[in-house]
């Protein structure tokens, strides 16, 4: 539809292609970007190029950094005798959040899914392999509670537990301030199978 | 929050200056860009910069152009004698979209609106008022249903009608597919005091 003039059509078109940007929300977007003061639109510009261009994968864990080793692998204080396995970035910033574990991450990028063609060798499993060392006594499986996370987890834990590391899974149950009425059959299931003695 | 490397939490806070663009979906969009192919980054960068760039007010109606005068007022097969008043470049759109109405706009850029300190001298009225000529024979006032649209529409009316132009205004009713029973008191008013004979 050539009803604006061709840059702000442009700007549209490229705008909507982003995850849930329809094009109602897309031309808002675009409208307001035109309003905007000028260096304002320079800075939202220039942190979309830097933020490709800079952010890298950190060697060691997989973690998306702009200095490599990231700022977590290069924290000596840090407890290296646990490192927690994660699916993705996003993973690692929320379980920062919790400000509770203190070990390092190991990221995956993603799961073993053999309907998408995926395999083990797709996902960054070796390097965690290679970083296994007399120092490191447990990891943590924390991908999501889905097959594919699940089918994941299994896979890492029968290959580090021969080596003689605990391999441990975060719990499944009911959410904080969850209603046990609406919880479904299989994390109620889990639930069950995950309680602890009071 | 600096939960993520430097340049991912730049690009998430500017992210989320867009309007309706919330913490969540920034750092959404924000993991997305990261996901991007390089070029297609910096596509969406260049969309941005250039529609700021280019995109500059037409100088006969302030409608939004790439060049001047727009692709609108530089048609010759259009209507001269119509010039349809509108508040913003959208509206501009919106007509156009109905692919019915043949003459050419004004842009206002805003209403009147005393209580913001907007008078009359500080939207795009002189230049309306500049416009009109011999060849002009309506003058239809396409500005919002609002307190300030029905002000400015009042305003351009009084101003113009003592130069022995036609000074209409676009029907207020029901909307094609609305609901008369959920229709609001003041909408009913006016498709009441807009009948017509059938």
């Amino acid at each position: 539809m050539e009803q604006y003039a061709a840059p702000i059509n442009k700007l549209i078109e490229e705008m909507s292609k982003l995850p849930g940007i329809g094009r109602k929300t897309a031309q808002r977007l675009a409208f307001h970007i035109l309003d905007m003061r000028n260096d304002d639109v320079v800075k939202l510009a220039q942190s979309i190029v830097d933020a490709k261009k800079y952010i890298k994968f950190c060697s060691v864990c997989g973690n998306m950094t702009d200095k490599d080793p990231c700022s977590i692998c290069s924290n000596v204080k840090r407890d290296e005798s646990v490192i927690c396995v994660v699916e993705d970035a996003r993973d690692v910033a929320a379980m920062e959040r919790t400000r509770e574990f203190k070990g390092y991450y190991h990221v995956l990028h993603g799961t073993i899914s053999p309907i998408d063609g995926i395999g083990p060798d797709d996902i960054n499993i070796k390097g965690l392999i290679t970083r296994l060392d007399e120092k490191v006594s447990e990891i943590i499986l924390a991908t999501n509670p889905t097959i594919e996370g699940e089918a994941t987890a299994m896979y890492i834990s029968r290959l580090v537990k021969p080596m003689g590391i605990k391999v441990t899974r975060i719990a499944h149950g009911i959410p904080i301030g969850g209603d046990i009425e609406y919880t479904d059959e299989v994390t109620l299931v889990k639930a069950l199978e995950g309680r602890t003695e009071i």
